[in-house]
């Protein structure tokens, strides 16, 4: 079995929510068990969907033309989710900003870790943190008050964009082919920053086999999924 | 009588869309004249807006939680009135970025001009220029066919945030009111530069007099309106 909890290389810890230990039950092996409650939720992803904006914004910037027109047609998808989830707080009666609040410092940090040094690197970023983060984060809706989980799966799986983004991609590795096995490279480390931010996003009993025994299934999928990502590249998972 | 031909201060002339010197009639004094044809008008103004939207999203990166919901929905604003823009560049069965290209280094000159070196430079940055060209461009849609106009003018005329963003740049005059002095004198310098902008938009038939009759009148109201946007920030214009 594969740990999460160990990773690749060392890196600093990223802060945990608080543990609800009361409500997790050992011996059921249930991924929907390990959701943060909905506020915590709802601000850490309205926060990661305002940073992919950013992030697809600021690629936006240095793009050409051409790439800037599919760059902030994607940049107003992750604006509309953010907006979406800001819009779900408030009918919640809670103040987006003091939700997002607790997860600056660790979606910041995320973005700064997985931003490239190229256009390319960038866009790879986003396709595959987006795509990852975005379909974590509807498995893991799962586990709060049904219809509230069903809406914010549904916000989430909006289109985010990334067929424009894998054209981009698709044309930069047929222009220089030797792009391929350094973005190949860069999809890896990715991954792996991916996983942790995610796994950051769970609340875990602290017992890492019965954690690992809920969270593998649903990683396993989503990595499968990752891979499928990197193979419309051409690339190598 | 003001010439809106000599700049206060030099600088590198900005390039000029092609004369349609055939289309003026000199004695008419007519500011819907000056305009361009529509293909360029709509280049323009949909590169403007990505502009704006690109200069809005930067500062949002550099702004608190609380100032990067504000700015975030005012960036959604103007890459909306981007993606108008373009929808009606399409409907015309042209292609965006070959109609935006020609403006590329002329908008992207101004926004190096115009961009400011703190957060609060920037925030009066958004608001007087694009203040000012969403309102002149508004105007200058009278020159278009009139179905046509109608439609552009009430694309720019849609909400673009600048509430949020007083209430923004009111808070950090408050905390700090020599700031004010300094930001009245970026108000001025930010007026000079979106007026050569708006100018270098204008079909002028090069006889200064009669551009000056046609233009003032216009530009006068405009910039009436520029000193209310600096009156509600309690600056000076």
């Amino acid at each position: 079995m594969v740990s999460w909890f160990r990773s690749p290389r060392p890196r600093a810890p990223l802060p945990r929510l608080r543990s609800r230990s009361s409500h997790v039950v050992a011996t059921k092996v249930d991924f929907a068990e390990l959701a943060p409650d909905t506020s915590s939720y709802l601000g850490l992803v309205a926060y990661l969907q305002l940073g992919f904006f950013q992030s697809i914004s600021m690629v936006s910037a240095i793009s050409d033309l051409a790439a800037k027109e599919t760059l902030s047609t994607a940049a107003g998808f992750a604006l509309a989710k953010h907006h979406g989830v800001v819009a779900e707080i408030r009918r919640r009666g809670e103040d987006p900003t003091e939700v997002m609040a607790p997860y600056v410092s660790r979606v910041d940090d995320f973005l700064t870790l997985t931003r490239g040094a190229s256009v390319n690197e960038n866009l790879l970023s986003i396709y595959i943190t987006q795509g990852f983060l975005d379909d974590f984060f509807i498995r893991l809706s799962d586990g709060l008050p049904h219809d509230q989980g069903a809406r914010y799966a549904s916000l989430l799986g909006a289109d985010s964009g990334a067929a424009g983004i894998v054209s981009l991609l698709t044309d930069a590795i047929g222009v220089d082919p030797k792009r391929a096995h350094f973005l190949a490279m860069c999809g890896r480390r990715l991954l792996g920053d991916t996983l942790l931010l995610a796994q950051s996003a769970l609340v875990l009993d602290g017992h890492s086999e019965s954690d690992d025994a809920r969270i593998e299934p649903v990683f396993t999928e989503l990595i499968a999924t990752h891979t499928r990502r990197m193979d419309a590249l051409g690339l190598t998972a």
